[in-house]
């Protein structure tokens, strides 16, 4: 059985992470969706909404898991005997950003692989924190997340 | 009448910032230098006095006018008649960043369209954040910012 | 008057270059779609096919002329009273060699400007060799280019 | 059964080419090693040479088979029950050039995923290209590639 | 004589800090690593560890010297009459930092030119932040960094 | 005696080069520019007229020796008694190519380190090929290479 983990801080999801999570399930037998307890900057979310939203995102998806993550992302994937780390890649700065922590979790534990998926052109452009800022600013983010997060961040900025 | 936005937090407005604008008169029958109210990072200047140095230093230009501005870029935009948001480019890592934003916003709004222009040689290097670093330390700004901006910041940082 | 050229080889035209060209025409009074005579790489198609492909793909468009070129595009903007050179952007390394012809075309003439619009999501991967490999091995590239392209690229490369 | 497909010119095999193959075998459970009839420059090697090299290279891997390629990736993939195209990332140039394969695959065909692995740090230097060159100059070319190809070479450009 | 400065905030120094610092010694006379007083972030360690630590790694290299640095890099150029600043190259994201970085501190004093020599192979994923994360989940950071770095981090992130 | 190495194919050797070549004399004893004999594309100019051009151009500077150069560098290197290589950055793809040619020349011998000098913004956009098309049609090409590559260019292309 190959099990991967899609680790991030999704905060919160978007269309964006479910179009790799939806494509990866094609791939493995298992998807972990580890959502990261701290992140760089402060979580607009708590760490247990971010979950709620993810579990209740793919709840429709086949063999996909939402889990707790507060550790090294190799750790993680070792007591989750995951083979793989399955990350979208969007943009050049991703990209270098990514190819660091791939080298690093690879020097960590050589048995552990991370892959790379493109993100589909019409979310080429989406991240979390543009959607945030359109959110503050009463924008239109219906089908950026999914509705449930979309209510969530309107009754956050406000009207 | 073509009318094209330059946004920007001009934290301070530099001779970079300028030299766009300059050329983008020569497009466009009317540029509105947009000035974010907030900034991502604490901005060194007010809002107040970063529109001020603006005007102050367009005011050589034909058709420019400095604006506040405090919603999403569309919206701005719709506001103000523009059809066109003016975007510098210097670097890649700019440039990743601004296809975000252009992407988006275009989601957005389907008629305003962006348009990029690449920073002059002599200019590639300048930043407002390298002109405050310069400063801090005393260093040469002479060149790099207007004016006023340059007493301000001699003031602001001592001798 | 804004009078803007968009120069390329267009060997053929794309679908990426109409939605180029199109968003061009809200912006700028006329456009000038400057069919390179010489390529880079030998052609597949003739300068009048891809003149002809050119012609016959922008004709509802408002305001767009097709013509040929054989001659530095400084000198050729300046010919057509154009002041501006539209290009389309894909991908960084159009990026870096976009931004070189873009500084050294306004070392040869200051008062042309070159802007840079961002490729639709949908044609970011869009180009015409991609285009021209499919049809060799008989792939499916309805929608890549104009109706009549297709038909001919059907017609050459065999089936 | 997860299959998948690495394809390339393989002119020749090189040692970063073996690293991201047998990574590669763990992760599904047939890779076959698809080798391009036709190449962008003229090859060195015949696909008979080129396919050789690579069957005598991955002989002690598991669950590798090496087979001709002279179609559309995709329409290969379909053909050999391959759902994963497996492509090893160096650097950003090969970066942008996968992307738009990538995206362009999938327009071809929304069941076949792309998924890029990093070469590793060892081989990220390496490519035919620069093995051939130093080959050429009868350079040390032990451990960038198979030893077969390696006398191969010596042989090919004297001493 | 031929003074090199290899600046940074070395918070703390690294395995990937040393083998270029090392490298240099075979290029200059003399390196002078200087150590800033203020970064960017917040400082794992105050001035005078990072200044320690540096100095204890860089024992055994030959004309290699550890000073504070509190000032405009050029300027601390001209106090200790090096001609040139060595910056290591991991990534994109740098080098389009440090490019600008070049052009200004060129800017402001001509006579000083910035060389960029590539990280190992090996060290290319290696930075201070990744190695305090992996710390900080008392992950194996053996061989990333000098023994007493190792041993500090140990003792501050706990076991 | 520290010896530097700056390669390239010269054809024609430009105001960019020269830049960077002279820059380094200040950073190293000699400087002995290497032409290398073949080209990647076939040379307008051949290898003689490129050396002729090459040694006209410096001979003021202090310290430069122009050598022809038909083997791999670091053999190049090697038999000059030099320690370093060299180049000019311009651009990303620049970078990238430039870094799998750094680590590869390291591999093939350790002590012959490759370092990297930014152009100068004035020369940001200027090759040989940009040239060499400009000259083609006519074009002003004046200050972008030395007064003899200026006449030979225009001898050869025409008026």
């Amino acid at each position: 059985m190959k099990i991967a983990v899609c680790p991030g801080s999704f905060d919160p999801i978007t269309s964006g992470h479910l179009d790799i999570i939806e494509r990866a399930t094609f791939l493995y037998d298992k998807i972990i969706v580890a959502v990261a307890k701290n992140t760089l900057k402060k979580p607009l979310f708590s760490v247990e909404e971010r979950m709620k939203f993810a579990e209740e995102a793919v709840k429709n998806f086949k063999g996909v898991e939402v889990k707790l993550f507060d550790c090294l992302l190799v750790e993680f994937a070792q007591k989750n005997q995951a083979q793989v780390i399955v990350r979208g890649l969007r943009a050049i700065t991703d990209f270098e950003h990514e190819f660091q922590m791939a080298q690093l979790n690879r020097k960590l534990d050589r048995n552990i692989e991370t892959i790379f998926m493109m993100a589909s052109p019409e979310y080429g452009y989406l991240s979390s924190s543009a959607v945030k800022e359109i959110a503050k600013f009463n924008g239109q983010i219906e089908g950026l997340v999914p509705k449930e997060v979309e209510i969530s961040l309107r009754r956050l900025f406000g009207k």
